[in-house]
């Protein structure tokens, strides 16, 4: 494949046709070129901002008449280099297209431009007395969840983005605008190409506007948590939580490691051990206490010991800040370290095994990592840190984190739970789809025959 | 397209490589052209009885070879003639592929072959404590479910069968076999493509093994019928019921006339009103009473009267008896009539405008046709009958069932909520999808390029 840079006769096309609305000023080009977690910047040449979905079609048709290849960006949230323009050319800014078009409560939905950060729609939902569920942590654009797959520690309760999507406006390469997916609850009528749209990561084409599921807001919440001897006694509770009906909310779980993390940052003493974080939901105060009640009993019988219980908003925050702090604990205690974070998914009964592995793979290469898992997913994360020119730790890592993804493949799990493939997955994709990869790419050719869409993504060049 | 007809050199290729699983007798022939609900037989020349996969590979590379449509049956138990061989050429039948593989209960899934009927993984999870939670009612197969992406009465707690399935191996045309899907509960690993071929109706592949999800058996429940003056105050009802995070196990409703028809086949006296029927879920039997209480006082808000109420289980198959007799009612009144059933589906704001307009359809061209919606869902079904000879009234049926699909489309729902395309359906789909029509076509013809799979479906001809 060969991409041409952006001549200059191309950037007179572009501001032809989007004027002030296209930039080259060298601050937005490298601003555009990154995102959370990858560690190289790979800059656009041009910038075109969109402030509607007649532009996001004027950018793709004009990228198919320049061949440059036109990469979506939105929060720059990502985790995988997803929204990093690996071959330059345009970066399709989408943060102007941020207004949530409709709430509709009888319908528990809302539609809205893909710019959109999930944390505005919730509180716009709110006075509604309902929520979106989908919570990645990041301030995270709603167009690049719905086009990562991403999902968050409530997906135990309320599915992944792939599951709060109603219907999606997606505009491809050849200037067409498909809506895919459909307002009602359900519908059987003919391919499902809403879900091919979902997690493509911008490479078969833009979503320009998405219908997403809310949630009606609890009435109550309470919380708890508990350390256990081990990973392995932690699932099995889990295991029995979720077998029981409870339904969580949330089931996080942490290991040793992070608990000390967030012990020094937070000037806590909770028990360095394998530790669950568990939110349950109910109709009223008395409902949540009878169900942390039962999750305490079946904690126990895995020799579970309750180190927090929470009922109040106040005490529910206290208990969950040791949970989201743990990224900054972790900064803290390394302070100047850059990181990476591991995302593997696994089948649940799995999970301990995996663990285990992952632990002792910690081990014989000395590092330290804490785990966060999205336990009743199967899916945990590894907070690999390092200096950033600390080459020979980060060859470790990136041993570590192979090795790691591999085994999640051998137990019939996936090398990415919720961050997408970007660029450091792709290689793994063969392993786990074998000849269904082969259909992937067919399908790609099918939307974008010139490789212009978010090229060097998913796929291996 | 030409399709020829099996010729005797190709039934010859045929006993080659299939022997005693080859059979072209009369009665074969025809149970293989029909399904439950399309008014027309369509045999194929064969049917090829596979026993495994590597039957279905071969009778797909036969197929190819011989330039022959081949189409999936199983239970036969489609409404749209999804099973029909519309083409002719070889049925392909997957009922003797009939076992449950595995049943993993800290995995929550169970691994299947396609013709397994869904009572009896049902059936078997329930020693670990599970069953599965997709029930369209019919005795139908788990793999027909898959293509046809069917639901049924619990879809508003489970969700449906797209959402059930999280892995599946599916044989090509070209001979490959794809893994789709991950065992693990949630990935973002690429195209998804599982979802593509659920719902895909055979036209794309054949399911050859299926892992779905398991969920824990209620430990308590409790149902609740209660009569309305209107379907618009049950409509309301429900999105409160729902608005409350209640999470009812079932929420179905039926009109006056689905009442009448029970009451007359049961001997009973109910009201003949707009009828809701609510099942609840829960720990205990508290805890039922505490939602059927909350229920209550939110449908007499609405202006509801309980007309009948079930706490033990014995109670409970009564009042869903009269539900589940809707259709044996109907044809108990009407002896010797033919049925054919609607299935639309709407967003939940747009049902009390749907269904007032299907009742003024009705009475305007004279029809009685019980209507019955799964209402959490937005999805409701017709119920029309007629003498198989009458063909005035059938014609006042298409044309009714003709105008409230349309109608259905205008208000931004689908023209099939859970019994697929099938034949029927084809004509509404570029009313429904627009230009995302071209890309399912494109899609068809990516993998099947000689329009061998199950032709005639899905896309009008």
């Amino acid at each position: 494949m060969t991409i041409r840079e952006l001549e200059d006769q191309q950037l007179l096309r572009l501001r032809e046709v989007f004027g002030e609305r296209v930039s080259t000023v060298k601050a937005d080009l490298i601003a555009h070129g990154r995102d959370e977690g990858y560690p190289d910047t790979h800059a656009p040449q041009a910038v075109v901002y969109a402030e509607s979905e007649a532009d996001v079609v004027a950018a793709l048709r004009l990228a198919r008449e320049l061949h440059v290849p036109i990469t979506p960006y939105a929060a720059g949230s990502g985790l995988e280099g997803n929204a990093v323009p690996w071959r330059g050319g345009i970066s399709l800014d989408l943060t102007r297209m941020n207004r949530v078009l409709l709430i509709e409560s009888a319908n528990f939905s809302a539609t809205v431009e893909p710019g959109v950060l999930y944390p505005e729609l919730s509180r716009q939902a709110r006075p509604h007395g309902l929520f979106f569920a989908v919570d990645p942590g990041a301030e995270a654009s709603l167009g690049g969840m719905a086009a990562t797959g991403a999902s968050g520690t409530a997906a135990v309760k309320y599915g992944t983005m792939r599951d709060n999507v109603l219907e999606m406006r997606v505009a491809l390469l050849d200037g067409r605008v498909l809506r895919v997916g459909s307002r009602a609850p359900k519908s059987s009528a003919g391919y499902d190409l809403k879900h091919l749209f979902l997690g493509s990561e911008g490479t078969l084409g833009v979503i320009t506007e998405l219908t997403v599921r809310l949630w009606p807001l609890p009435a109550s919440a309470a919380s708890m948590q508990v350390s256990f001897a081990s990973v392995d006694d932690a699932v099995t509770a889990t295991v029995m939580i979720i077998g029981a009906g409870i339904g969580p909310q949330r089931l996080e779980l942490v290991d040793a490691e992070t608990i000390r993390a967030v012990n020094f940052y937070k000037g806590r003493s909770d028990a360095e051990q394998p530790t669950l974080w568990i939110e349950v939901i109910g109709r009223d105060g008395a409902d949540v206490a009878t169900q942390l009640a039962l999750v305490e009993e079946l904690c126990r019988e895995s020799g579970g010991a309750v180190t927090g219980r929470a009922t109040t908003e106040a005490q529910r925050t206290e208990l969950w800040t040791a949970r989201h702090h743990v990224y900054y604990a972790l900064r803290a205690m390394y302070p100047g370290h850059s990181n990476r974070l591991g995302d593997v998914c696994v089948p649940i009964a799995a999970l301990p095994g995996a663990i285990a592995i992952t632990q002792q793979l910690l081990r014989e290469h000395q590092l330290h990592a804490p785990i966060v898992g999205h336990v009743g997913d199967g899916n945990f994360h590894l907070l690999f840190h390092a200096a950033p020119e600390d080459a020979a730790t980060w060859e470790r890592i990136a041993l570590v984190s192979d090795t790691i993804t591999r085994e999640a493949l051998r137990m019939g799990g996936t090398c990415t739970g919720e961050h997408g493939v970007g660029i450091r997955k792709r290689k793994y994709l063969r392993d786990e789809h074998g000849e269904a990869l082969d259909a992937m790419r067919e399908i790609k050719s099918l939307f974008d025959p010139y490789g212009l869409l978010n090229p060097g993504k998913i796929f291996e060049e």
